[in-house]
């Protein structure tokens, strides 16, 4: 917070060009809290009109913003560059290393160098801990399940046996990986649990959000690929196999033995039901019902329940209110009365 | 439960008017459940069948149900004086102040007077609990974050660092306030992780479900508005701004920088996608898919995907399963056909 | 995993018939991860081509591959028999009997024999746990909750005061039981909370999902019967009913007082609204939208928003990309041309 840079510093950083007096500056906030000694940023074009009002003192933008009078740092990349300026105004602060005389590591358990182990943290059995891995107070590792390096486990986040977590993985509070799949045998005597004897694995520079829940795979592996990022509140189900690079907003859910591909978007509240495909690079609504395989072809972008081509959704969207009308009319046409107002 | 009142005296205390026989009763329960000796209520008109048969002594009511020959506890507002009288039977317990020995307590934080702090609970460094808070086992209170007084966090409750949470707040289990926004700036090398520093304030008398996620701002504040009440499993994106006395049902999401005003009212399993709007007194019904901002005027209550008003969607969701009658109605007037059944 | 059975005995085992030579095997494995020496089954027809290249040594299926050269164990049910194998191969494994002393149990609490409890779990006041319970550490038994034999709470697990779980129960990481139903009353001043004094009862052999919720009643009971499976990131609201063996998939809400019974089968992110009741043996897709009491009748499966016939809904859904079409088509009616291309 208290840290002071020059613009041309900041520029160099970001990968920007300074138009304007080389100032210093002291931090960074949106369009309507920055004050006079700040940076600011504008990607989102909606925002235009609130970042002419702007108190900042620079504003890191494509193109300069006519009417305001500050600095501008230019990029073709506004918003890539705002995640580096908010690098360099608060660096990721590391929890120094210690195991707490409140935690409960277990003598076969093996902790890397540097780790940080708050208290009421739980290493089980056998599970291994990689190097400057921080266990925030409650994070739970089950026996045998191993942690990457440079994790991040933030509190009540609860590893499940077995379970294989890749470096530099950030697990929010209260989410679960490795829990049962959903796997029940009917029989005349009610349900027969299918024993959930699989892992999962958790590929690097994952992003879980607080409270997601990730199924082990009854047999074999659920599997979530390197980069990709998992909003809060998710499900994913048993055997989902998810690809790198891929985003998923909250609420979403994946049914058992989904496959999905890699740098896939998926909006919040979705569904996907079990054993189907999405592919590479599709692109699915909020609230989109996936009850079939979406093929990575010309046509991206899906929405709707069911799931239908994102454009044909809006058509059908804009229409839905105006269902009632539609029925008038063909009754009048049947009756052979001419149009509503002759239209 | 062993308490037992007269009737004049209940009356006095939830505001109501006793018509009937002042005798003394001893516990409330539902119209099926409540047996003689005990009060029930009558504020939903569907339960009014059910009401008659009641085997409670007095029922708490708008006016007298006919051919019930019990007392009655006469009120305007039935549903209040129902809450009131619960209280008078099963008055709120405080736990016991005192600080577990197996609790946390990083030696910088500040705990206010008569607190409660049950085992496993943490309060981190710098960390501010203000007078008779109540720390259930396992509750997370982070660095520099602030509780106000007479808060109560549930078990396994997660306060990321910083986040401030008003007086008599009501946080349940596993709820996750602070936890990183879902921000990410795409490179050709995989999503950059946009720094989430900013935070979250919670006013005075909020109440908060289980397993419910708060997301901190990336900048700037999260913020939920006094009074307002959330459900279990909700999710709400970072910078979202929330009004006061507000009502959210559960499993709603709301993606970020949305703004949700005063007295709005949403159904379970709605969403509302990010940079919107929603005005006060806003009503939004179950399962709604909210894509644009809703201002407060005279039409306030949506529904549907995408929403559109209430009435309007009731209409049109009437004709959805006629949806294949009004195809064969068109084809039959292209063809030159007579209507169905002459119709 | 080690062990080795020859097929002959795993046939007796799991009720099949063995059709080929009677090797050993040691282990089992989906159709595409089968190695030689192992096990796999058929259940599913969508993955008999992939069945047909599996390297298994053995598939479990109701009649023999053709075109596949090993051994087969036939049965009519091969579902329920590869949950039996699996369970050969893996057989359940008890945590051993002991009481950490990192936990925390109250004098007044009751511990049944042959119980595990971990570090930082905790059995508050006056609770009470039966024989062979296993409670994972940072597991929480609030004030007077009665937890019964054979019972599993995985890690964080929440049990509110008075809370009574069943026998052979298995409680999910994260899940709470017991947390505040939504009540409120307006009043001038703001919401008055309706004080939760009721409570909840889980049913013998009930599984509960990881970060599943599960309001008590506000007077009375919320009830989940024997022998019902609910998946991850359920929502079940105040006094609620559900029946015995029935089956809900993850992220369903299903909102105060409804009643759900015996048998039902509820797909992912379906929601139910308040004071209805769902009859026995009804099956709802997911994402449906449930608004009004269904009958147990001869049309069993819904879905659609509202709730329709599933086979309703299967031609409205059909349909409902073509909206643009019917309205472009009757327009034309209307202008007195000729229906597109003749149709």
């Amino acid at each position: 917070m208290g840290s002071r840079i020059l613009l041309s510093v900041l520029a160099g950083e970001i990968g920007a060009r300074l138009q304007g007096e080389d100032i210093e500056v002291s931090g960074i906030a949106g369009v309507d809290e920055a004050v006079p000694g700040q940076v600011t940023f504008l990607s989102n074009p909606k925002y235009l009109l609130r970042a002419r009002e702007t108190k900042a003192s620079a504003v890191i933008a494509k193109q300069p913003i006519s009417g305001l009078g500050c600095a501008f740092l230019l990029t073709p990349d506004p918003y890539l560059a705002f995640a580096l300026a908010v690098e360099q105004f608060h660096p990721p602060v590391r929890l120094a290393a210690g195991v707490s005389a409140q935690a409960s590591i277990h003598p076969t358990a093996v902790l890397g160098k540097e780790v940080h182990v708050g208290p009421f943290a739980v290493v089980a059995e056998g599970a291994v801990v990689g190097d400057r891995v921080t266990l925030y107070p409650g994070a739970y590792v089950g026996k045998g399940a191993v942690v990457g390096e440079d994790a991040v486990l933030h509190p009540h986040v609860t590893l499940y046996e077995g379970v294989r977590v890749g470096k530099r993985v950030l697990l929010h509070a209260g989410c679960v990986i490795g829990s049962h799949g959903f796997g029940f045998a009917p029989t005349p005597q009610g349900y027969r649990k299918i024993p959930q004897v699989g892992t999962v694995e958790i590929g690097d520079d994952v992003e879980i959000g607080a409270n997601t829940t990730i199924d082990r795979a009854s047999l074999g592996v659920t599997r979530i690929g390197p980069g990709t990022k998992l909003d809060n509140l998710i499900q994913v189900g048993h055997s989902v196999e998810i690809g790198r690079d891929t985003v998923i907003a909250a609420q979403v859910g994946i049914a058992g033995s989904a496959r999905v591909g890699n740098r896939v978007m998926i909006g919040g509240q979705t569904g996907l039901a079990g054993h189907l495909e999405v592919g590479d690079g599709v692109i699915l609504g909020a609230k989109t019902g996936v009850a079939v395989s979406l093929k990575s072809d010309e046509n991206r972008a899906w929405s709707g329940v069911p799931a239908m081509p994102h454009r044909t959704w809006l058509k059908m969207a804009t229409l839905l209110p105006r269902l009632p009308e539609i029925f008038r009319r063909v009754a009048r046409l049947e009756s052979g009365k001419p149009a509503e107002g002759e239209e």
